[in-house]
């Protein structure tokens, strides 16, 4: 079931930021030639808002369109945007330059300045700079990655594949209690998959379930990779578990609280989000299957009320605007699981399994859910 | 400067759970032989409240008092407590003697079940479990992990220091570019120290700063220890800081913020947290140094006026609560430095000290500072 498009693969092997440096520079030599034919110069910049992202139903992944902004240095309007625009983009060339990477906060300082002249600063607060960069990555096709931007390393795995970070050989079966630390950047240059044995990816949402599922050593028995996010997973737990996904070709189980947020979570890994539309073709899963907990599962598992938390207003809400995204529309099974959310009128969460027993989580349910592929939401 | 009090060292090599497991069965049996002789059974429970929390001058750290109140079984008011604490106390047992662990969440849907011949639950809500868990915590003077509850995995680290964790042999400064994910549960059954050539810790409180240090091998040049908590550092987190402070006799240096929150996030490595004081004397450094950042760096280092952050009227309250405490009350220096914020009307980050260059946070910030000990703030 995984890597059908093997054209998804990240080149590996490669120096990341090589390419986006000679974008940038490229960037910058139009900028600099048509000011010295006496132009204005400007730079598109795709448009990031709702209006120009689409569901793209071959892909099943959330794309954007091809409209595109003007962004011109003579235009009252735009010429504090074009110039934090090149201020950002140099930044970003120092660091590809110094093989060092930054986080958004720090660009944000390495970018503030006092202007010449004026008592204007370049950026009064980092609210500001965040959007340049992501017109920068859309602007010329580059991951943050690859502009040496790093996210916060949130989420772990554990499993029987040994890989290669920073250099460091890594067997993940056997890195401790809290498992392989995923940072923020596994690009190519810094990941490398070296061996692996499993079979599967099991992926859940939080990491005090992760962790019942390492201590009852369900990957060992399974042979598979049960990773965790920590929430909705940040940038380099998505992009590993799309490289591992393709490149592997590991299936991906996702494991997530039946309410609201669940199949939020689930929908990003699978298809993008639609904030980053642009980053969805490497880092959307769009093969993923949702394994529970479902709707289904408090009469289907025999559970009792204690696992009931109520539904508010809240959360009706938005289901109702989750059964009206274009990928969960249409779409019988899903519509049938998110209904019935709400005509149970309550949501259940993994930890709650636990009810029953302490390892009915880890040695009944999630084994049943995976032997059973009637029960997978696509 | 370490390692003054071996009498704070964990005992090593004993099973966590075991003398955890026999303070449960004593305390059981107490309340089962009370009944049996047909007198109101009742469990003495430390007072978790200020009016029973106090600073230790000698020891530098934040204590209980010795004030009890006893919880009846035969009183209205308390016997659905009383019960409750029976309750979590008995699947603590069961969690020990099956040598699993589960998080408070899991604790609570464990405990959570309909009370037979009514419609009554134990629990309606983990705000019902969590207090109870920690009245039995000072009840029977037992830290939570000895009683196998895990909190989150929260920080990481990197150096040369090889831990044995969960059975597996683990070289710090090889574990990748996102460092050894620090457990929850660093007991001493859990976590073994192998091989230390660190001199010591540096604690920072991000993990955007730390890959700042990591990437620039701060760790390496300096032989030390590089730690971060994600803010607010957890149980793991401080427990690990204490377990290398005194038995490795490594220095604690903490960089942090310059703003109240960055002051009371040191308190708490220092001397521990006014809500959990009881834990203090197992997780508490009392000899961890404040480096920075200061309130005077501003000019000591010549800083531009990028790096301020406008102090707010909480951020004032917050520091006029902070100086009044009892243990930076007194401390001219400390009071010196809350004044200075005040009165500098700004606050700065440590990621602002990029602002002068990337590197100049680890490369010349940090040295100046870890070589200057009258710029420590104890």
């Amino acid at each position: 079931m995984a890597g059908k498009n093997p054209g998804r693969t990240a080149p590996s092997g490669t120096r990341r930021g090589r390419d986006a440096g000679e974008k940038l520079e490229k960037l910058a030599r139009t900028v600099a030639d048509t000011a010295l034919r006496q132009h204005d110069p400007s730079i598109d910049i795709p448009i990031r808002a709702l209006s120009n992202v689409a569901f793209n139903e071959k892909s099943r992944t959330i794309e954007m369109g091809d409209n595109k902004q003007q962004r011109n240095f003579f235009n009252y309007g735009q010429a504090k945007r074009f110039m934090q625009t090149m201020l950002v983009a140099s930044k970003c060339k120092d660091l590809i330059d110094a093989d060092k990477t930054a986080s958004i906060r720090q660009i944000y300082y390495m970018a503030k300045h006092t202007i010449r002249g004026t008592s204007e600063k370049t950026f009064d607060d980092q609210s500001e700079s965040d959007p340049i960069l992501e017109d920068l990555e859309v602007a010329i096709n580059s991951l943050r990655e690859e502009l040496h931007i790093f996210a916060s390393n949130r989420g772990n795995l554990v499993g029987p594949i040994t890989l290669v970070d920073d250099g460091n050989t890594l067997d993940c079966a056997r890195m401790g209690s809290a498992g392989y630390a995923v940072p923020s950047i596994v690009e190519p240059d810094v990941v490398q998959f070296k061996k692996c044995d499993a079979k599967f990816i099991l992926h859940v949402e939080k990491d005090t379930v992760w962790r019942r599922f390492h201590e009852d050593r369900f990957w060992e028995k399974h042979r598979c990779i049960v990773s965790h996010g920590g929430g909705q997973p940040a940038r380099g737990m998505r992009r590993l578990l799309f490289r591992m996904h393709y490149e592997l070709k590991l299936p991906v189980y996702v494991l997530l609280d039946n309410d609201p947020w669940g199949y939020y979570i689930y929908s990003v890994i699978k298809q993008g989000s639609i904030n980053l539309a642009y980053e969805s073709k490497r880092m959307a899963v769009p093969e993923a299957k949702f394994i529970g907990v479902s709707s289904f599962d408090y009469e289907r598992c025999g559970l009792s009320d204690d696992v009931k938390l109520e539904l508010d207003a809240n959360d009706v809400k938005r289901a109702k605007q989750i059964l009206d995204y274009p990928w969960f529309a249409g779409k019988k099974p899903w519509e049938k699981e998110i209904r019935k959310m709400i005509a149970n009128g309550f949501k259940m969460e993994v930890e709650a399994m636990i009810n029953k027993r302490l390892t009915y989580l880890t040695e009944e349910y999630v084994p049943m859910k995976l032997a059973d592929r009637k029960q997978w939401l696509d």
